[in-house]
């Protein structure tokens, strides 16, 4: 501890620095700017977080955060309930969203198997994904987990687990990024983007 | 606005997007962390940020951060009150005494001498300045403003200022970084390096 902060200041920067992406460098930039800025601004930060942590909850269906019960997408009837696109984290259904391709239901599992942290499938919600597919008349899970290697043996797992039950289990496309440079893509994406090939239809 | 957040979160996403060095990724980032995380643990954050702005004001003497109406540093009597460092932000005084080298007090200006932002003079404590040069029996003015323009600029504004009063005003060195490699460096850092170049006593 430093001792040119006074204890308010340290405890904000501390508290600060526990947030993911935020060092010690950018916890006392930002500090410094809440102490610079109006009361009122910095009650609106304080505020949102206490708000958001009071409403926000996991939708009982698909875990995505939502503030009632089930979340809008489970209660959107126009969706189709037959695809059922299963991601790790919350995060990931608004990334999916942006893209306004996808029009099926989403399934959170809350992480990936990953043996060296721990994480068996028991921790995941697999089992709720299994009772879903069985209650739901899903005919297609997608497999949007991240493509490292903990995202790529759950979908694997998953694809194992959900095959013998009749339901088709397909896997989002490996490849190279829209705008992206051959020369500077790597290996496995490169040779994931050969793999994944696709005719083009010469109309 | 995006559909897939609930409105909770997106006022969340919004306040923290607004803090220094948090962009749009990072802010969503920090949300779901703080969703993810205890009540508990994000109450404290929020706590953290209001309590810090409800006890900290600017030291009425040298407009570092402080508890009191003086800051710790004002009211530390060992210190060399004729030897006085001035820096733009609060923060440079956390970075200075870091270092644990400076034994004298400081004086916040507040900013930079910059006629594009619209900052003259009159907008920075140059006239609390020049009074408690006045009033303290100050010998040497260090300027330890950042070495950029503005920075530059007003390091040598003040030294017009104040030399003419019979106190020494001195700049701290530009040079390279501790650790950091000649092959790399810019030429106008190069060449201050040169100029300030300092004889090696052979002992």
């Amino acid at each position: 501890m430093n001792t040119a902060y006074t204890n308010a200041v340290q405890v904000l920067i501390d508290e600060l620095g526990r947030l993911p992406g935020v060092g010690p460098k950018s916890a006392q930039r930002i500090a410094f700017h809440l102490l610079q800025i109006s009361s009122q601004d910095a009650a609106k930060l304080a505020r949102a977080i206490t708000e958001a942590k009071a409403r926000i909850r996991f939708c009982e269906r698909c875990f995505n955060i939502s503030e009632h019960t089930q979340c809008e997408l489970c209660n959107d009837h126009r969706r189709d309930p037959s695809l059922l696109c299963v991601v790790e984290e919350p995060r990931d259904i608004v990334a999916l969203e942006k893209t306004g391709e996808f029009r099926g239901r989403y399934h959170v599992l809350g992480g990936t198997i990953n043996p060296i942290a721990g994480v068996g499938p028991d921790q995941l919600r697999i089992k709720e994904l299994l009772a879903r597919i069985d209650s739901e008349n899903v005919i297609e899970v997608i497999c949007c987990t991240n493509p490292n290697i903990e995202g790529e043996a759950t979908a694997m797992y998953l694809a194992r687990l959900i095959e013998p039950l009749g339901v088709t289990v397909t896997r989002i496309a490996s490849g190279l990024p829209v705008g992206g440079d051959l020369e500077y893509a790597d290996e496995l994406t490169l040779s994931r983007a050969l793999e994944g090939r696709q005719r083009l239809a010469a109309t």
